[in-house]
């Protein structure tokens, strides 16, 4: 199915439920927010959804759902968790078992869904801007890291920050934290800027998620708090089950990036 | 006078005024707006008003009055601008030749007074929010620098912007652009942050004005447009006369800091 295709979350999620679309969402349905997914079986839904109120900053919820609910609410009415996806990623005692498009066959009623905010939407916003996002010039992913900070735990889950990187010129970078102040609920300001061996990164050429991006003699990295880190604190827990989208394969919601901004 | 009964702009005016307060004005009617004074004969006050139009970062400017006018306007209804700052600087061709503490004796009706927002209404608030500034717990001159970054040029007045430096923790450096962006008419968000060769600045131990702090490893230096920048401007076109508030000894005005703010 062409791209040009796909201009809204529903065109997004109506061609992965009928198969049509299982490859990455980036770029789809511009203006669309996106979002992360992490499906746990309700005896951990407590302590994750602790953990998200403790952690905000990298785990900005969007929508919880009613355990054995397959929609996430108002964000995106008619779609369906357990096909709406390109791709999930399904994981028993923390090891990766399976990476299907659809999840039918391993839904449970007690399946409570975590929607959580994503950095597409604050990137979408720093390009109209006019502040250039390194990897997305360069076509990778982001460069992530875990840091020395410590998320503050809850119940089974704990672990590391995980941060992204995007090198900026000094004056975007008081553009980016002005701009990206305005979404909280898709990780807002950064949460450093331009010394990594302060918060615990040796080495930016070598990320330990995604791809690494020059940094230019002109720019300092600025690093925001990462939705990979709750699933790094998920993994770090192995629960017997749960399921994830796969990478760069989101919700796509109803909801636009701009409704999020804070002012 | 002790400094405890000078508590509103009101106060600091009538001080200065009456004589009994000579001295700079930092810390005085907290909450107050203290502001910059230039003060030119006609012939360049359009040359001027234009500079600050074109530079507004530098340059904010929070009233003009009207030739031979001694009143700011509604900043400060009952204050008189010959009598009610501590100490002025008269600088003729460029020369400073006197530094009286009433310009009475100056006074041209043709002279246009220039009301200049200052970094003291952003301090105030980057204190208020626990963001340290470390001239202030040092109790010395902010440092300033002239930079490689040149002001647009207007009629005679031309020059390099001149910044001063604030050094901060990386997460105080998000948090103090968050907060000086709420306040653009004070000067606003850093123009800068955390590389100054990239503005021409080789020696942060040597400022142009001001006085030296230390930088700490985990901290970056951050970097603000300044109301030294017009001063220098001025100074550099040699005008006939000119008349200035003597450095630290501000016009303490009625508005508040928290009126200034954007959001």
């Amino acid at each position: 199915m062409p791209e040009s295709r796909l201009n809204t979350g529903r065109d997004v999620r109506q061609a992965c439920r009928s198969g049509e679309w299982t490859e990455q969402t980036a770029g789809l349905a511009r203006g669309f927010t996106q979002a992360n997914l992490v499906i746990l079986p309700q005896a951990l839904a407590m302590d994750f959804l602790l953990f998200c109120q403790r952690n905000p900053k990298p785990c900005p919820l969007l929508a919880v759902t009613e355990p054995g609910q397959v929609c996430p609410g108002v964000i995106a009415p008619d779609a369906d968790l357990r096909s709406d996806l390109p791709k999930y990623r399904v994981w028993r005692d923390g090891e990766l078992v399976a990476e299907p498009t659809d999840i039918a066959q391993y839904w449970q009623d007690d399946f409570v869904s975590f929607v959580i905010g994503c950095s597409f939407s604050f990137e979408d916003a720093l390009l109209r801007a006019g502040v250039p996002v390194r990897h997305i010039e360069l076509q990778r992913n982001v460069p992530m890291y875990r840091t020395n900070l410590e998320c503050v735990p809850a119940g089974v889950f704990h672990g590391p920050l995980v941060v992204s990187m995007r090198p900026m010129k000094p004056a975007d970078v008081v553009r980016a934290v002005q701009i990206t102040s305005r979404f909280p609920r898709v990780h807002g300001a950064p949460i450093h800027i331009g010394l990594p061996e302060q918060i615990g990164i040796g080495d930016l050429s070598r990320p330990d998620f995604g791809d690494a991006v020059p940094i230019h003699e002109d720019e300092l990295p600025v690093f925001w708090a990462c939705g990979v880190t709750p699933q790094s604190a998920i993994m770090t827990a192995k629960p017997p089950l749960v399921i994830t989208h796969s990478p760069g394969c989101m919700l796509v919601t109803d909801g636009r990036d701009e409704e999020l901004a804070a002012g």
